[in-house]
This record gives structure tokens, sequence and C-alpha cells, in this order.
């Protein structure tokens, strides 16, 4: 496994391999890695020739006030955690080299990047899909792999890859939870004391949402207060949204059904975590019993 | 010469091409060529091996009251153009291929885009970044073309490719100019009886601009107004801009000194042309001397 830290070493090592055929695959990173990173290092190196990993605390997506300056890096451990996995290559470059001049350029999904996660953090996606695109053009993937945790960040970045004709094929993988259910995330451990069991509220209430659904709720307004409710007996927890939206257009639904994702983003004490999953209403006889 | 009007099969003629080894040069036009873009094409025919021009009247750089509509197309009378010049590649395609759905995401160069044009056109470069990240998607050139006649354009495409890592040269060719010293244009087919010949201030006021500063004039505010004055004598004329700026930043400029762009976009009756010249001060000797 190489570790390369600028962009040139990356072109270098990844063109004359994707030349002789093989299919590369990039996940992208922020570090700090889990099992849900390394369930798409795995899904990676299943599928293609040349795996790469990219780590990079990219700071075009953070606000001002968010939490750039303390988002934990440990790329030694990183490293210790992605050689068994069977990486080719981690591309780690620092702040200066993907960034040697204030950037000018942006890349920008309008329409899906408005709510959600976006209301609260303005040009985050902004940030995302810029230093996406870089990636993409450095590392040149086949197929690129993202996490369903950020459904949001997925669907963005399916989007542009679509109205850009990206020539890459971008796939989703599913959530890792903690037995508790919480979803794995790098910002888990800014969790503190109570707050760690505070945090499962976002799984509970995704399968209250999928228990009143499966019992025959489809009224999403009605089904988003019950979850704020829900979500409000925790003393810990904060709502930032609760939202019931289509999975394509991110746009809010009134009605439950087809297949409709539920994302909701919750602070726990002073950390924001988000969570989201499908509220499939796969039988229609329960159509109108609610 | 294939003349090709789908996306898959440009991809399906230029991939294994590349993947040989073979160097692809981009042309990207609107089409209604003229010996400006027959430039582009014999360079990139000098250049590479694989010569792609993409013919696409772009919506998205037009503004709603532009003309767009009315903008000369003839796709057979550019073929008839092209055929000789050795072209491999002619990739006309609809609005509908390059827009099947309608485009959420955009690529926009700030900083670069506000002045100049992008000050009468808003939203203008913001399209053609767009549209040139699909192309460059699509087609994958080795090196890109474009005329030094749009020079904004020129630029912002040049920061373009460096900010966000694409794998493409860009070239930028002079202008060609009629012999009277009109810039070619496809847009100069719509002026009407004596506005072709109003349309010879745009190059006088370049020429008196380049005999101002081997005079020695070195303060570009002065000359902006001189040049200002000097076009309004012409009664056809009304000018939009006439900037001597920066030609990396596009940044209006104080001081003639080292290499500076002048640039004019000028209303000729309701036809909107533009011209662009450096301004040299290769004697350092004169330096002081206006």
């Amino acid at each position: 496994m190489e570790i390369l830290r600028t962009i040139s070493e990356v072109k270098a090592a990844v063109r004359p391999r994707k030349r002789a055929g093989a299919r590369v695959g990039l996940v992208p990173t922020m570090g700090y890695l889990h099992e849900g990173h390394l369930s798409l290092v795995r899904r990676a190196r299943q599928e293609t020739d040349l795996v790469v990993v990219s780590i990079f605390v990219n700071p075009l997506q953070f606000g001002p006030r968010e939490d750039y300056d303390r988002y934990p890096r440990d790329l030694d451990r990183d490293a210790a955690l992605l050689a068994p996995e069977g990486v080719d290559i981690v591309f780690a470059p620092s702040v200066e080299e993907m960034y040697p001049e204030p950037i000018r350029t942006f890349v920008e999904v309008t329409g899906l990047t408005e709510g959600l996660c976006g209301a609260s953090r303005p040009g985050h996606f902004r940030g995302v899909t810029t230093v996406v695109t870089k990636l993409f053009n450095i590392v040149e993937p086949d197929v690129a792999y993202f996490g369903e945790k950020d459904f949001q960040q997925l669907q963005v970045v399916r989007r542009m890859v679509r109205d850009l004709n990206m020539n890459v094929e971008v796939v989703g993988v599913p959530t890792v939870r903690e037995p508790d259910g919480l979803a794995l995330s790098s910002r888990n451990v800014y969790l503190r004391g109570r707050e760690r069991e505070a945090a499962r509220i976002l799984y509970r209430a995704i399968q209250r949402a999928q228990e009143l659904v499966a019992q025959g709720q489809r009224d999403a307004r009605a089904l988003v207060e019950d979850l704020t409710a829900f979500i409000a007996r925790e003393p810990l927890a904060r709502v930032d949204y609760v939202a019931v939206v289509d999975p394509e257009t991110l746009a809010p639904v009134e009605r439950i059904e087809g297949r409709v994702r539920l994302a909701l983003a919750v602070y726990i004490g002073s950390t924001r975590l988000i969570d989201n999953a499908e509220l499939a209403v796969d039988n229609p006889e329960l159509e109108g019993a609610g």
C-alpha cells in the first residue's frame, strides 16, 4: 500500500494501470476511519482492480463556525486500518496540495442542496461537489463509493455525475451501525458521557417511523410531527430537521407511498449527527389504512 | 469525417483511440464556422492525433434577452468547411442530448466572471464553463483549443481547468481578422449595411491604444477615457465596456506596465461585438515617459 501526498504522484501511479485496463475504485474520505468506511473499501476491493482511498479533511465544506479545526485526524491509525484491506493507494494530500491558490471555481448542484443539511450548512455541498470533482479528475476512477449515511451527499454526487457527464459510476453503500443502532460516524468521538446513550435517539426515531408506516401511517407531516416530539423527549437532543423526502429530488413529500426517504439531523449536546432510512410501502393493500 | 449526434457514439469513437495512445484534440464551437474556428482546427490537426470539433449552440450561456433563437446555424455548411481540414469527428448533439433533464449542476468560476462581458451577460460564463465541463467529460480531450477573441472565456476556462485539476491542456489561438481588422465572429452576419463599416471601430480603437501606449501612455483610466470618446464618435457604435485588465485576474489595472490586456465590447446597432489585444510595454526605457 502506497501513501501518496501529491496529485502528480497519484496520476503517475494510477494512469498506467488504468491504461493497461485496470478498473479503478475510489473511496473518498475525510479519514478517522471506521467500519463504515471499511465497508466502502471492501466493496471497492471486490469490484475493482486498483483501490484508491483518499483522506482529506476538506476545508471548503466546513462553515466558519463548524468543526474543521477539531475534526479528528490520525493518518497512522487510518493507514493501519487500510493496509489489511488490500488498498493499493492512499491519497492523503495537504490543503496546500489541493488548494495551491485560492480556489475560484466551484461545482454546485442546485435544487438538491438547499434543504436538509444544506439549510443549516450553507456552502457545505458546494464544498463537497467541488472537492469530489477534483478527486475524480485526479484519480479518474471508474467507480466511486459513498456511504448512504450521508444520503443527501450521495444523491447530490449522483446528480452531479449525471448532469456533467462524468465518467464514473457512483455506488452507494448501506450505513454501518453500532449494535444499538447508532450510525457510525467519525463525529461520534465527540460524544461525551451520557451523550453516547442519548445519540441512540436517531435510530430509535427511524425504527419508530418504520413501525408507524408499517401500521399504516401515510401522512408525512403527521409522521414528522410525531418523530420531532419523540426526539424532543430526549433531554440531550435538539432536532435540526426531520424530513420525509423523495429520494431523487430530496423534496419533501406529503404522502408516504412507494419509496421515500426519512432523513434527520439531531444535535446531541453540541454534536450534530445525521441518519436516514428508506420508508418503503411495499404492500399496496396497506394504502389508505392510515 | 464522422458526424456524431449522441454522447455514447462519441465516447465509443474516442475512447478506444485514446486508450491506444492517440492524443485527442477538441475544438468546442457553436458552429457557423469561420476562418477563426478553422485556425483552431488546423492547430489541433497539427498537434493531436484525433481531432474532434463540437458544434453546439448552448442555450445555457444565452441570457433571456439574447440571440439564442436567431444565432446562425448551418451544419451542412460547417461540415463542408471541416471535412477538408482533416477533422476526424464532428460532435453535433441536440439540446435534448446535452440536457436530457433540466440541468441542476453548474460549474462557476468566481472572481473572473463578474466583470467585462460577465457584467452585461449575467450567467453567461456559468453556462460556458458548465457546457465545456460536459464536453471535456464526453470527449476526454488531451488538448482543447479556444480563440483569444473570447479572451475572458479563454482565461475563465484556463482557471477552471487549473482549479478543478481537469486533465486537459488549454491552448489559446490568436484572433483571425478581416483585412480591415474586424475580428471574425459568427455574429458578424448580423451586421447590416453601414454597420459592417462601423464595426471597424473596435480594431481601430485597439490600434489607437497600441499607438498611445507606444507613445508613452501608462495611465489606464486616461486610455480608457480616450478610447471611449474615440468610439463614441462613430454614430452606430455604443460602448458596453472598454477596460484595461490584468490578463490573469481580469481585474482592471491602473498602470499600463508589463503585459496587460485591452478588452472592449461595443454594440454596432443591436449587434454586440467584442475584441481584445495585449498592450505590451516591452521597452522599460519608455516607462514614465508618459
